[in-house]
């Protein structure tokens, strides 16, 4: 049996990986109507436009604790509207694309206390913002189809 | 900077949050009434027992073939009860448990042709297995809300 020894995903690959998402995410974003995108929402839930907002304020921010060792949580949390969310949106891809490579990667698997509060292995505190912008993505493709749009498919990353 | 032969989580690490989120997916599962598991959707969407289905589709499949490099497309893809998928899920936990130590940490970026079909590196076709999970559960959320039921925590994966 392999030990433990062996790597499932580099870190280059990862944010690869991540981009991909976020590439979608965006497509998203866009597709909303400008009108619903902070409004429109299923079964008392947030609209699309504060899930946005939520994957903004934790994507960029964890990369950039992970390489500072310094949490800044008195950014602007203020809804935006669906143009200024794709301009912020960019401005994180960019920043992503230049602090990611500045993480050693020994640190993936270190123990870590994000923003002063969540204590996990870097590796499960970065996939917990992945996996949090998937879960809330796929709530986003229900409110699409509700609204009778069809969201861009999921597997279409390029 | 540091090159691409860092790792970013191992692979023992990588089932261990797949798992995590299999559990909190059982959960979801599990809090479906009877008798909207198979029917109820919202914008004509699939009900989550044909989401869960899916799931359960690709989830040990992929593992075995990973393993094995035999793609086995013959499986019974009929809709399953609540019960059954139930059922089917525990035993896939443990197939995929057994299986994946056998997995040779190095197949994990090489490129893989999955059910004869779907070529990538390993890595990226199980992450997609893993996030296709991930999209269709934050839907089974949208449903539980528009039923009026509260969906377990999504941090919560013990």
């Amino acid at each position: 049996m392999p030990t433990d020894s062996g790597c499932f995903i580099s870190p280059t690959a990862l944010l690869s990986h991540w981009q991909g998402h976020r590439r979608l995410t965006r497509r998203v974003i866009d597709v909303f109507p400008d009108d619903k995108f902070a409004t429109f929402a299923v079964g008392g839930m947030r609209p699309f436009g504060e899930l946005a907002n939520e994957m903004l304020l934790m994507a960029a921010p964890m990369v950039r604790g992970a390489v500072t060792g310094t949490w800044d949580t008195s950014v602007n949390r203020d809804l935006k509207t669906k143009a200024e969310t794709l301009r912020w949106w960019d401005d994180s891809t960019e920043e992503l694309n230049r602090l990611w490579p500045q993480i050693p990667a020994a640190r993936f698997a270190e123990t870590v206390t994000a923003f002063g509060q969540y204590t996990d292995s870097l590796h499960n505190l970065i996939l917990y913002v992945i996996d949090n912008e998937i879960h809330h993505r796929g709530q986003g493709y229900v409110y699409l189809r509700a609204l009778g749009i069809a969201p861009p498919p999921f597997y279409e990353r390029a």
